[in-house]
């Protein structure tokens, strides 16, 4: 692990970090923003569509909050990079739309391995590397889906969740059938399992998350043309008893702008379940 | 003065304008943030080098507190703009590089007026468009040398101002004497004109603007090369009795990280003495 950058941030530091990633063959960025005082919660934070590190990290006016509640918060890439990883003209295909799942498709399958990296890989380092306790894991629109999947998926190793206008129901919805056909082929069955709504619909027995909470803007245009859909996810909860909270603001869109403004309450509500973790 | 875009941010809305300069002789944009509850007090933002009206709106974190003080925060572009306008390859000459001077140097001449506009254009065309009652002048590294030569000009108009980082002494120091030359000639006599620390030297009489914000990282690359030299602006400021507060911050360097950890620091600045202009 290669230290980039270093930046003096709210009392601690915003540092750029690059590694040979064995999950995505291929070096990987994340940043890493340290508290002054690290209580030892930590928040993964995915991205979404055409993003990088940098969109979290430069726009979502979040470290004044994690220094005081003393939460480290670490934002990776979102997709491999470099020459050798295939890519495609389109924003919801390739580079910076790893869509958090590994791929079983030619040629995706050798490089887009997004779920790997961020359900192990990326913990294990992390772990290895920073005085973390627990996890927490959150995202916006496609990271939104990451983090809702990936949690339901690894219930002990995030014990926190939550998201900002998540791609609930790729699926079905928008950006995902094309992409989920490219990465998992045509065979529709093999989807369910990256479907945020479709995985919590199958689940049963008692909750295994607590409650999660979810920010969507209703000036969004991406949810007035239904590729986001959480209300098919909070529809899902309800019917297995998993608890969450769907918050729904008027004049708000899809952009860093919102994600600033309701940004606060989301670490507040990972630092109140993770501080109950030992 | 055409709205290009709009967000919900904090409660209020963040905007982006364009308009024909009459100054700049092009379409210029710039940002306008509106809080729910705006008190009527306005500050305007000057931006570094190389940057756009983009860097502190999406970066400084300005609009959580903004919202909460009534604060109107305008970032206007740091130069001319399109493609009949001048240009140079170095990031301190040209596009990106107003320098927040009126030039009287061709090729420059035609279109880099960026003092007129900042001093009296762009104020008297936001006191058209939004309910302001008063103007504070801040800025960063260029931008806060533009802040502290403007707000001296200009005391009536801009009755709070701070800084980040200035070039504090630009016919001296660091990028300044290049861009002088190619703005402003070679005859030095006229660049004191636009250098901050020159301009308080020869202030004769009482202080004529209230306590000077200044902040400084200590890791600040541009500082430990001395282009800032804001010593030397204290210096001057302390030689005519203008009250200033020059603070120094060790483990901050140059960046949007170094602002947005202090920028709530000078909201609190700006609003405790516009409350009291009536």
């Amino acid at each position: 692990m290669k230290k980039l950058a270093s930046h003096g941030c709210h009392g601690g530091t915003l540092s750029y970090y690059s590694h040979a990633s064995t999950s995505t063959k291929c070096d990987m960025r994340f940043t890493v923003y340290m508290p002054p005082k690290p209580t030892g919660a930590a928040l993964i934070f995915l991205s979404g569509l055409t993003c990088t590190e940098e969109n979290f990290t430069t726009k979502a006016g979040a470290y004044a909050r994690a220094s005081e509640l003393g939460l480290i918060i670490i934002a990776p890439d979102t997709s491999p990079r470099g020459d050798n990883v295939p890519d495609d003209a389109s924003i919801s295909l390739g580079k910076g739309a790893g869509f958090y799942l590994d791929a079983t498709q030619a040629p995706w399958n050798t490089h887009y391995n997004m779920y790997t990296y961020i359900s192990a890989e990326l913990p294990k380092l992390l772990r290895e590397n920073f005085p973390i306790r627990c996890f927490g894991l959150f995202g916006h629109s496609m990271g939104g889906h990451g983090a809702l999947t990936i949690a339901q998926k690894h219930p002990d190793l995030f014990q926190s969740v939550s998201a900002f206008a998540p791609v609930s129901r790729p699926s079905q919805d928008g950006w995902g059938p094309a992409a989920f056909t490219a990465y998992l082929g045509s065979d529709t069955t093999t989807w369910n399992d990256y479907d945020a709504t479709a995985l919590m619909s199958r689940h049963t027995g008692p909750a295994t998350l607590p409650q999660i909470l979810i920010d969507q803007g209703l000036d969004d245009g991406a949810y007035k043309e239904g590729r986001l859909n959480p209300e098919a996810f909070a529809a899902a909860c309800k019917s297995v008893g998993q608890p969450v909270n769907l918050r729904f603001h008027p004049g708000y869109d899809h952009g860093y702008f919102f994600i600033q403004t309701f940004i606060n309450d989301h670490l507040h509500h990972h630092a109140a379940i993770l501080e109950t973790i030992k």
